[in-house]
């Protein structure tokens, strides 16, 4: 049986360089980075050489600007409900976009709940962008905060965060990336791109699972959201996550010298599989755009008259993983709020089908996926109640 | 040159074994668990089963009632700001100790600042115990939540937790205890002590790093505090932490299976120390209490005159590490809050030394520690001023 892995978007195997430098730290160097004494001071000083390769990864100018969290979704939280609740005086007021990840989105919400934030969710175009000028729009007097994310993890789409990070900027407002499914798949520079907050996840880039990290421009305020210890700069409580950091550290040294070679083999791979899609299966529906805008590992359609679930069972008795939408909805019956925002209409966005590459992909799995896919989307369609009235 | 681990209460080591039903999960069975194929089931299955061993540990009768975290600070910040921001309506008064963990101090904190509770900080007395009749009178109409501690991290004073929880009983009001400390080290049982919230961490019993859990009772209202997705049943958003949720369930069925005879060894050397320090050096003061109502692993004393950096900087030159006060707040220049708590004057409180035994430490390394410590704090007490003037 095949086991072809396709939903790198979702996780990542841990890199193997980065398993061997993960592992004296679990009961060798096991010591607390608090601590004052000898082991305690070894694991102090591995996390700040990870701390040094994360912020060189997204060129940070201090590595002391990178604060370790729990994975993505807390560098999400801790960027939005830190910066409102440190700043809800000046104004309760946030831009974000539709097609956030649900950990920005939430977060929103939970801010509306609990803080009375008043939130704006802007709409997207057909391929999934945010319009600059949008943004500008939406801009008032009270507005502290505007989170627009980096690439989405459903379509692939990559959003003109400089142009936004730069129209935050000249109104004097903080601007957070969610870098999540951007880094180690295209380059990412802070300065250049101008963003005060940035969110990244180990286990999306062959790091393992359990760490991540919020990049925090110096100077930005910000109210710690775990609330406890002294750890990291008083920013976020809790004991180091230490084999964690270490190997976050280490998937970050390897994305950032394998990146344009790997940026290039998954294009190439990633317009091998759109294509031989569009040309083999009728009435099929790209989502997000095509070519630089399009995250190079991602590839997601919508195959008309069938369900999302049923092609991704087929493919797994194929020994194919894929995804519908993202893996941290899934189980849910409802469409992807993603697709909806590019204006699939429901019973098309509930037939959508997402194929992330990793860097263990090769052409002969690609070759592979376009051999078996026709075959299960005929078979589905045959089933379906809603094909056969189409075609009578 | 010796290596003799004596801050077990920092952190521990992992154990080889939970060592190696992690490592498949980091490359071999890295599936993400909310994803529908095979990898992402084979994962969720993983999880559900250290569910399982963790809810064992702790006798819930559901496993289902676990929350996995990213460690205790994390779990102490989701039953505390959980109930707070679920019970608000009803009231914002909570009742706590002065000796808890600043995971719970700086928790009450924020929910002060943030959203204007209202907290009581009750005292306790010279060994570190609260009175449960002091609770009793502390609670008002609008209190919603009691958190006291199982076992204390500096002194191992082991809390009345039973009659508290079931004085929180009787007036209705949630009761959370933080049992990071207790947990491997003595029988905890949340049906047996009644309480609706408990939180625990992995590292602190031969578990990894950045996982923890909350126990949940059935029925408890809780809003969640990591935005996002719909992981741990929609309370706790985030990819799982695979591996190290693996790692914590080895982590509790071990401590499950060696809890008494890893009790009663470390108890004996801990007494052994304990009257070794007592009859060898002058001027001692035993933080906590004696015998059953202390942590089994846990020895704290001030030595008067001196400094407890300089006794930890000068047992790690002879290979020995211990700890003063808890690496949360090392590095901090004030005097421990739990020895002021319990009435050390100032001067007393900076000198004092915890050391924390562990599985691994045998009766060899406690003889040493009794050879070299009282010379140590003879030769400090001969360069301190203090010491100097009182032997005038």
């Amino acid at each position: 049986m095949k086991n072809i892995y396709l939903d790198n978007a979702a996780t990542t195997p841990v890199a193997p360089e980065v398993i061997k430098v993960m592992e004296p730290y679990f009961n060798i160097y096991y010591g607390n980075p608090s601590s004052v004494h000898t082991p305690g001071q070894d694991a102090a000083r591995a996390v700040s050489e990870a701390r040094e390769k994360v912020a060189e990864l997204i060129g940070a100018r201090d590595e002391r600007e990178i604060i370790f969290t729990s994975g993505g979704t807390e560098a999400d939280n801790l960027a939005i409900k830190g910066v409102a609740m440190s700043l809800q005086d000046r104004g309760k007021h946030i831009i974000t976009s539709s097609v956030e990840h649900h950990a920005v989105l939430h977060t929103c919400e939970y801010l509306e709940k609990y803080l009375g934030f008043d939130v704006t969710y802007l709409p997207v175009d057909e391929k999934g962008f945010v319009d600059p000028s949008k943004v500008e729009e939406a801009i008032r007097e009270d507005t502290i905060l505007i989170s627009i994310m980096l690439a989405n993890n459903e379509i692939g789409t990559i959003q003109p965060v400089k142009e936004i990070a730069k129209i935050a900027n000249e109104h004097d407002i903080y601007f957070h990336t969610d870098a999540v499914q951007a880094i180690g798949q295209i380059p990412v520079d802070v300065e250049k791109l101008g963003v005060d907050l940035l969110s990244l996840s180990g286990h999306k880039f062959n790091g393992p699972k359990g760490v991540g990290a919020l990049y925090i421009r110096k100077g930005v305020k910000l109210a710690p959201q775990m609330s406890g210890g002294a750890q990291e700069r008083r920013r976020r409580a809790g004991t180091e996550n230490v084999p964690g950091i270490v190997g976050l550290g280490k998937a970050a040294e390897m994305a950032a010298h394998n990146l344009e070679e790997k940026r290039l083999k998954l294009k190439k791979l990633r317009d091998k599989l759109i294509n031989g899609i569009e040309n083999e299966i009728d009435e099929v529906y790209l989502n997000g755009p095509r070519g630089e805008d399009r995250l190079p590992n991602n590839v997601n359609f919508c195959f008309r008259y069938i369900e999302g679930e049923s092609i991704l069972l087929n493919l797994d008795m194929m020994g194919i993983a894929g995804s519908s939408g993202s893996a941290c909805t899934s189980g849910s019956l409802d469409p992807s709020h993603v697709l909806l925002a590019i204006g699939r209409p429901h019973e098309i966005a509930h037939g959508s089908l997402r194929l992330t590459l990793g860097y263990n992909n090769t052409e002969e799995e690609v070759d592979y996926v376009l051999e078996v896919l026709p075959g299960i989307i005929k078979k589905l369609r045959a089933m379906s109640p809603l094909f056969d009235s189409a075609s009578e």
